[in-house]
């Protein structure tokens, strides 16, 4: 677990040696369920992670969370209020946790996330739980690397999460409405229910023999009592067994890798070229004062560097 | 009008002659007023543009919007219930209205957003309001395109905004606590004033002869009323005014400048990347198949594409 930290560290750090870590890793990976929870600010989503992740140990899961907080950019460093209720996990051996958040002008929060969950796949993790707030690109990535989405909705919570909905039904592999003592909670569920129905109808019809399509259950939750706790767990473990069964998991694995991939090979080619740019201290501050200048083509200075 | 509109369709749809009109348009650019509007979702920020939008097209300016909504990433159109209530300045032909959605793999929103201001400022718009939600890379980026950001929160909406304010302290102008009429509005607008007192004290004394530091204000607003409009726009000039009078105006916009280049090249060296990995017709499902087997090396692979 310490080396596993320390590990962590080093790949924030951007230390050489990290990769060399990581590659002699990457055999070890691949083995752990991974699961990604998301949803607007406010639904709840670190109540009820703390919550599955109790209903997990209860099963005798060992347990991986990556708590990802694209929204605190500019600090540089998770706060997470939400977060420190997770600290009961803490001193469990058995649930370790790690936190990111945004990392600066190279953007490389999906690679960071994809490389933490390889490593708590290598440290033998039986579930590695992926937390985030359900905006941006970011979240793409996220949804990206994982085996489940489950998506975290409350009710009534008005326009802009209607527009969210929208956007999440495509990836979400189990809904959870939580918050579900609150008025309108079975008014979401149905409205979830109308989406995913109009979804299917209006998709073509399966060829005959095609393979059997995974429909998202919809599963309400109050992770404050705690209530539906199991039922989420039993819709994410049914998720999985689905993917087993009809061996979609490998073409989900295949998904994960072109998403870690993405992720890598985006940071890589933007720290080629800034380090190409800070080989000549301070031209990227001349190169911007001249653009603003207009005495600078952006345009013939980026295909320069990007060599396109 | 008609013109700007095909250009901005021709930039989504990466058309080659795009670039040399934006190129053509270029040392026309540079010359309005950019303003960032941002907060979490909720926070009423097309609410409060719409009112901002008819208070200036009331003081007789013309005005470009340029809406950005990384929220609907999957769908790739923008829905945005909200936005629909700007319809109302639609049929002026001084208001310019432009909504953007996440793009796809190349993440490209922050460029786009850049593209269409810098259209925006060609057309002679005097100011150009960016509206987005409030979190993630893209957000960093957005607040890096504006001469004012402004930041709307509302009160009392708990740990995940108190963990985003930590975070915005740093690149807010102005901050609007909007929905002003709520309980707790004078409480949150204390907590910013501390925030901002504390950042004060904490940070190093300036030495004598240290050019003027903006102190950012905070302004209660009802959009719904509306209240506070008046208010909000008169801290917005002030904070204009301070960058001409203080001579930052130029720092402000190298620092544009640097941000949209960067957007720029983040794009133009992944899509050169991409384009590599096409050039062999399903390379990418095939490395990402080989990674998924663990039988092909991703640090290998991105070190070969990015060149690093």
């Amino acid at each position: 677990m310490r080396a596993a930290s320390r590990l962590m560290r080093d790949v924030d750090d951007g230390l050489p040696s990290a990769v060399a870590e990581l590659r002699a890793l990457f055999p070890h990976t691949g083995r752990a369920a991974v699961v990604g929870l998301t949803g607007a600010p406010g639904a709840g989503k670190s109540s009820l992670a703390d919550r599955l992740i109790a209903h997990w140990r209860g099963l005798g899961k060992t347990i991986g969370v990556v708590a990802v907080d694209p929204t605190s950019p500019f600090s540089g460093g998770a706060i997470l209020g939400d977060r420190i209720r997770m600290q009961e996990h803490a001193t469990d051996p058995d649930v370790f946790i790690r936190s990111l958040a945004t990392r600066g002008a190279l953007g490389g929060l999906s690679r960071a996330t994809a490389d933490s969950v390889a490593i708590m796949e290598a440290m033998g993790k039986e579930i590695v739980l992926v937390e985030t707030v359900g905006v941006g690109q970011d979240e793409i990535d996220v949804a990206g690397l994982a085996h489940c989405v489950v998506v975290v909705v409350v009710p009534g919570m008005g326009d802009d999460v209607q527009a969210i909905k929208a956007g999440i039904l495509e990836v979400a592999d189990v809904f959870a409405v939580n918050k579900a003592d609150r008025e309108g909670a079975d008014r979401t569920t149905r409205e979830l229910r109308s989406m995913i129905e109009l979804r299917r109808v209006t998709q073509a019809a399966p060829p005959p023999g095609a393979p059997e399509a995974w429909e998202p259950p919809i599963v309400q939750t109050v992770a404050t009592e705690p209530r539906g706790i199991a039922e989420l767990s039993d819709a994410i473990f049914e998720e999985l067994a689905f993917l087993d069964r009809t061996g979609r998991r490998a073409e989900r694995d295949a998904q994960r890798a072109r998403t870690a991939f993405l992720a890598l090979l985006r940071e890589r080619l933007l720290s080629t070229a800034l380090a190409k740019l800070a080989q000549e201290q301070g031209r990227l501050d001349e190169v911007a004062g001249r653009i603003a200048a207009r005495q600078a083509d952006p345009w013939a200075l980026a295909a320069e560097l990007a060599g396109g």
